[in-house]
């Protein structure tokens, strides 16, 4: 294991000491270092979105916090989920007396943490309403929707659901239009290599070099499917081959697709896969509105890939392109 | 070697492929693929700002191409250059008729295209100046600074020659910040493991596992130290002890940083370098202004990190703060 660390069982400290000091306009919680607000955060009348999750995914979670996204995060250790008492602490750093929207993905821990949150926050009076996203189509069948994994489409969902709050929608509104964008988002990762949680010291699971799992979780959460490795082109079919039927998506949809390197997989290469996920689509009759390529939701040193697909709407449309600025994305005022 | 790629002879244009077809405001020249313009390149009056170096370095050298950054790149096989055809090219993509800043990085290869490619764009009237980056202050001693290689400086150059043509300097003007940039620029890497070229298929050096390369080169070349890798603490005193002296920083500078991983090491471990630099600044009285920090510039799926610090003046600050937009770099206009 050859790392860019301290003590490996700070690495979350360490990390957010860097991210704090790299970008002024994020600011820790007085007495809880592990919540992070936006300088922009509780504007008068606004509904503030917050999100929450363990560390090790970057720029997820804390990369969105930003202008027009996400208001408050909750972080946990490296793929463990937050406490609640940090869940409720984002909570407060996030209301303007508007209510709040959190908007995580659905994981037992989350879950159990997220509605102790609540309770916690009901108790003060601060209204807060969810949206748990489930868009990683390969993580359970489509009849248990409920018990599927939130992955990357949840960076739709905060980008919706703060475009929405940036609009002035109350709170009823921006957890319909967040629902929406999970509603209709689908998502599926492929795996090519393990990843190794520096205080573990070795990888929890492994990918033999030549194979790749397809349907693998964020965490290294098992596929649906281990086979010999195969080129890009065959790799971005099988991605779609199993996301077009599961929503479905139809000829005549208009469509943002996200592509995601999960940490040691080169630009290059996401990009190579997203000009084939490109083509399929296009001989599909699906036209793309919005592409975002890049390390955006990822799992430490992991090789491999997500490939997250929204169908979109004039109002997903106009979310999508409202204006925002964050470590993990950036849509230009001019553009 | 586990990869998202199709055939690796092609790995080039399988890339652009998908480059362009996400990036509707990319164009390429009509009759050669390997030269990619902005939509905006050619304004009227303004300074055409051009780029070219090898692939395997995205978001470098087309990721930069952008709103008041590069205006047209030349695209070079992975780690070659370029060839004078396509500089020549680029340079017809980016002249309105006031002049051609060429901002490129210190190699054998690129140097020899970029002069051929001058003589071509003479006998058709275009004026090119250049600045030659050699920002890698492990690449050579400092009484032999012309031989000293390019790195992720250039981002900090390509970001001063865009914003000064973007506000109306003349050809003379761009090219004497750019030149500035550079002069008041250190790079120096660390390398934690070797990355491997598709069309080869084996790594033509090797970093053994516990050790790290201090000073490597954005191609594997050899750097000045291979020794067992230390915490973040250290190897970010390393780095600045070797950057500091050399233009030299000194107490009451203002600077900006730049950290780039080159692949494969995690955003959070990159931010978790950052922190120590940081911290090493503060305790040696040199003022962070500026900071950017994420996979900016890489090579392949190395592991390691680059460390670039600049010394600015009022004029190079505000050449920072001005915004900009690109696949690497976005400064938004509302900060």
């Amino acid at each position: 294991m050859n790392r860019v660390i301290n003590n490996p069982d700070l690495v979350v400290e360490d990390m957010l000491r860097g991210i704090l000091a790299a970008h002024p306009e994020l600011h820790a919680a007085p007495e809880n270092p592990r919540v992070v607000s936006h300088a922009h955060a509780r504007q008068k009348d606004r509904v503030g979105i917050v999100t929450g999750g363990g560390s090790g995914h970057e720029p997820a979670f804390i990369g969105y916090v930003g202008r027009n996204l996400v208001d408050a995060v909750a972080i946990g250790e490296i793929f463990s989920s937050p406490t609640a008492k940090s869940f409720f602490e984002a909570f407060k750093a996030a209301d303007s007396g508007a209510g709040v929207a959190c908007l995580y993905g659905n994981y037992a821990g989350d879950n159990m943490n997220v509605k102790m949150a609540i309770k916690l926050a009901e108790r003060e009076g601060i209204r807060v309403r969810t949206v748990v996203a489930n868009d990683d189509a390969a993580s359970a069948p489509k009849d248990e929707i409920e018990k599927r994994r939130g992955v990357a489409g949840e960076i739709v969902m905060w980008k919706v659901g703060g475009a929405r709050a940036a609009q002035g929608a109350t709170l009823d509104e921006v957890i319909a239009s967040a629902r929406k964008a999970v509603d209709s988002t689908r998502s599926i990762g492929v795996g090519l290599s393990a990843c190794t949680i520096p205080a573990v010291g070795k990888a929890n699971f492994v990918i033999k070099d030549g194979e790749m799992e397809v349907g693998i979780g964020h965490h290294g959460e098992p596929g649906i499917l281990v086979q010999p490795t195969v080129p890009a082109r065959d790799m971005a079919r099988l991605m779609l081959d199993r996301l077009l039927p599961d929503l479905p998506f139809a000829r005549g949809d208009k469509v943002s697709v996200l592509l995601s390197g999960l940490g040691a997989t080169p630009v290059m290469e996401q990009y190579i896969l997203y000009g084939e996920v490109a083509e399929y689509l296009r001989e599909a009759g699906i036209d793309i509105q919005f592409s975002f390529v890049g390390n955006l939701f990822t799992s430490l040193e992991m090789m491999g890939v997500t490939l997250t697909l929204t169908k979109l709407d004039d109002e997903l449309s106009a979310c999508l392109a409202h204006p925002c600025q964050s470590i993990g994305l950036n849509v230009g005022d001019a553009r």
